[in-house]
């Protein structure tokens, strides 16, 4: 296989950076051919063992979509009061575009699962991952062609997932949102309405260690790490999707320590 | 921003087909700026209320890399004995290159997850959804660069925390292998090496509801319902599509619709 051209590789890094996560979108529908080469595009993603997890329903009816969109709705309600004091900036932001956009696709997780041990014995939830690659990898195909997209996680899965008629040990995990658009947000809409700031790369890479390498909010915040590496086998992750082993996300890590200044996690982010 | 070139578009979709999950490595060590340009694309990714949970750590030093593989190691001798009869198969299967490989990354999931509710208060596992787009883009950046990359997912992640000294709650999610190869596998290797098969695109795709559309393959399987992954609703039953409630994925779904010939579930996948 030939070294790709400098232009090829300028334009790779070119779909990565003008990619959106968009909300607003034109009505037109998309051609069936460039669909099918979008869905083609997320079929060349990597998963886990092979195990190609991803699965796609593409809704057509109106009142189906209707009541996608009702779900949403009542799960940015909730989401709203359960931001507390940033409930009233949540609800001003437009956080879905289902109801105008050209096609819309739910991404799901296949069931069956369980049978698929390489790569997951120990991380079950490998398969979400290789289903994001191959929704990213539909982004960037589809930012390319001229296509907006926009993902959605705002809904009660099981809700969904009942809604679809889908199998037990399925899992919904995107309710995405495509179409054309009238233009790509300059900056990442949540950067431009203020709810979030990007931080800089450097503040995300460690050397080594946690604690070595990585910016003073990253690196500092680790100091504190020391001895919550060890004896801290018990983080609460409250509610472990996967696996139910129970890592993920504690809330121990706060550890008492004072407030981690991160990036997103200083106090403008949600 | 100006539309997307039929070359440029050409080149994110080669990128997309190129891409391997590689194993085999050269151990040139890669240039400094490349790996600042790959790092930079996986902090395009997009992520669920812009929280930016993706954390990477450089692996420099080489004690710390062989105890990494070390650790690798016992996994993929776990995860053989968990494979049953396809324990012998698995083993001779090139599973990582962490020792020979230039440069050797491990991407993580940030603690403090919990603060962030946009988009995760019914879904938190949209976290990891984001890392694994930030690791996809930079599997694409990589492959145009014309560095190979490998997610190694074999590992006890508390193990593999406590040894890179990581704070709890966070959480590493895959050990990169990176760097030059002699040359890109033509298809993906564990379908060169009879692992799994590709499934076909049409298979993936449902209609409105998950019994619409789709491939006999999907509409008509399932699995030994017994083990969720999530929800743990459990039924059994044959005809999960319809009925919305209880249906689900009894070994019933072989009934009578045949084989589903499909893809890594066809009996030669795990």
């Amino acid at each position: 296989m030939a070294d790709f051209t400098r232009e090829e590789i300028d334009a790779v890094y070119r779909v990565m950076t003008e990619r959106r996560d968009m909300r607003h979108f034109l009505s037109d529908p998309l051609d069936a051919a460039l669909l099918d080469r979008l869905l083609a595009a997320a079929h060349l993603a990597p998963s886990v063992g092979l195990m190609q997890p991803w699965r796609f329903i593409r809704v057509r009816d109106r009142s189906l979509r209707e009541r996608i969109h009702a779900l949403v709705e009542a799960e940015r309600v909730q989401t709203a009061h359960a931001l507390g004091e940033r409930e009233g900036e949540f609800m001003r932001l437009k956080v879905e575009g289902i109801l105008e956009c050209g096609e819309l696709l739910v991404a799901a997780l296949a069931p069956g699962r369980h049978k698929h041990v390489f790569g997951r014995r120990t991380m079950p939830e490998m398969d979400l991952a290789s289903v994001a690659c191959a929704i990213q990898n539909m982004w960037l195909a589809a930012r390319a062609e001229g296509v907006g997209m926009g993902w959605v996680s705002l809904f009660e899965p099981e809700t969904l997932r009942e809604l679809l008629r889908m199998p037990a040990g399925s899992r919904p995990v995107a309710v995405l949102c495509l179409g054309y658009v009238r233009e790509f947000y300059p900056r990442p809409m949540l950067e431009m309405a203020q709810w979030a700031r990007r931080c800089s790369v450097a503040s995300l890479v460690h050397t080594d260690y946690w604690s070595e390498g990585g910016s003073v909010e990253d690196g500092g915040r680790m100091e504190d790490g020391g001895r919550m590496d060890h004896g801290g086998r018990m983080e609460h992750g409250g509610r472990m999707e996967h696996g139910g082993k129970g890592e993920h996300g504690g809330k121990g890590e706060h550890g008492g320590k004072g407030e981690h200044g991160g990036s997103v996690e200083d106090g403008t982010a949600g």
